[in-house]
């Protein structure tokens, strides 16, 4: 069966259903078919946009609504076919700032949605975004799954709990749950307002509005996925039961410095410059050195691998806020 | 300069500190010279027992308050020089069944604690008790910290992001954590009346009052520490600089499956039974094998072994509970 043909008729729930991730999601699974709810606090920290999910709209349902209210996310879970559990506060920073509101988000939002289930709707699947945060400073290259967790901020920790919640509810409860780390994803609808959700999407603002781009260090390496192939792998670890319970890397081959990175989004977008800097103090403190991942164990389970090689990702993302930048801003 | 002169006048908070270990710790302390404040909530499902400090409530302050009273504990911070944050909810049934309560204790209340310290009390010492609850299903044995986490129910998920941040404080805002890993301790004034703190709580329990001990499996090795060895890691930990930041397990070389630790305590009380039974189904999902620390990391780093024979331990503990059972149950 075709990956789209899973989602046909099928009720969704998108947690973070305006933000990133979750509105590239939501264009996916409007055109395969599916009935989609997407649930967003439209918070201006956070990663929601209305406009990202323009030109679906009449197509979707939206609640205004936060994963902290439990009776309405108790209401939201009834009857879906699967959950697709992206909201959570990314910011690594603001975390250690206001630990207890990245705890209510990303451990306990995470808990009351699991007991909802757990209570109303134990039949449903549910795919988690976790992220590569939660190695900390890796202490081998490619970090796989059985790399030791050590999170560096409070953000890390509570992202590591909430994918345990995640696989205990898998194991004990008998929903069924899969957990996969994100790397750095970028792409079209990502929050460049500022760093919160990537430092790749403040880096396009600068580069479009003509400042340089601050490249703090400069020599770390990273792996980057285009959002599409993310797409791709959450769908697919929704339609497929041979993941549930387990975790996954996702990543790249591609690997590249964050100098060679600034390097060709300037290149890309004709004009432009970037300055590399010293690390603000409190940003050293939380910083991991070089990442990519190892990611055999999903590309073997699944037959995965990402389809954008990291010039096309970075064109197409530096085309959609050309064009969209004022969306943005 | 000998253990118990470095708390002689230091003023010290206590967390649990009428619970069993919180109390012994305590007594001790009064003993050194120490300043003590015992901070309890006194539930009746968790450890606390106002007998639990028999004899020393004149040298002794006590706040019944909960670590959950982020006022409460934000006065309780200031000033100390040592903080043992020994509270924590440690029920694993009572986690699956209100997996918020114990986030709100086991990761909220410790957020909120640090917090408090980081910003009114930095200089202060703190000794954080985890759990070997947080490594699962051992995949090797004996089991070392570098054996990968793996909680089987939200109180170890959750106790394992309590380290965590206790850990990250250190490193990120200077205060001064240590982190034990404690594996089943015993000993005068743990909680008898059911298995919530302890299942050879529950053991001593049906022996003196005539039952059948309850032994599920059986055949389960484990290792067990004496209380007293435990406070005298505690103190190590909190009087010496060098396990700032790290993480150490409890443990001892005397392995003993759950049989013969019934039949010890048979023997030891001159009469009485057990009996072998099935899992309940509850239990059956979130329980983990054999289990057994290696202790060599916090030996060598700070000279410790248990100085206590298993057979002590549970003599000194029967004859306790002999003479004062029904200040338990």
């Amino acid at each position: 069966m075709q990956l789209a043909e899973h989602f046909r008729g099928k009720k969704v729930l998108i947690t973070g259903g305006l933000g990133f991730i979750g509105s590239n999601v939501a264009r996916r699974l409007v055109d395969a078919g599916a009935d989609v709810l997407l649930v967003d606090n439209l918070f201006p920290e956070y990663g929601g946009n209305r406009f990202n999910i323009s030109g679906i709209e009449s197509r979707v349902r939206v609640s205004i609504s936060d994963v902290r209210d439990e009776p309405q996310m108790r209401a939201h879970v009834c009857d879906q076919d699967f959950i697709f559990n992206l909201a959570g506060q990314t910011s690594h920073l603001d975390s250690m700032e206001h630990p207890r509101t990245d705890l209510e988000i990303n451990c306990a939002a995470q808990l009351s949605i699991l007991e909802a289930c757990r209570a109303h709707n134990p039949g449903v699947k549910i795919i988690f975004a976790s992220t590569r945060q939660i190695y900390g400073k890796p202490q081998y290259l490619p970090v796989d799954e059985k790399h030791p967790l050590n999170p560096v901020d409070v953000n890390g920790i509570n992202k590591m709990a909430g994918e345990f919640y995640h696989r205990l509810y898998n194991n004990v409860h008998g929903l069924r749950a899969c957990v996969l780390r994100l790397t750095n994803t970028i792409g079209p609808r990502m929050r460049i307002r500022d760093a919160r959700q990537t430092f790749v999407g403040v880096w396009i603002r600068q580069l479009l509005e003509g400042k340089p781009i601050e490249v703090w260090g400069g020599e770390q390496l990273r792996d980057f996925n285009f959002v599409e192939d993310v797409v791709d792998a959450l769908l697919l670890a929704a339609a497929r039961e041979k993941g549930n319970g387990d975790v996954f890397n996702l990543g790249s081959s591609e690997v590249v410095s964050l100098k060679q990175l600034a390097q060709a989004l300037v290149e890309l977008n004709g004009s432009g410059s970037f300055a590399v800097k010293e690390f603000p103090t409190a940003r050293k403190a939380i910083d991991i050195g070089d990442y990519y991942s190892d990611f055999k164990h999903f590309q073997k389970t699944f037959g995965w691998t990402p389809r954008t090689p990291l010039h096309d990702a970075l064109a197409r993302t530096v085309e959609f806020y050309k064009e969209n930048l004022d969306k943005y801003v």
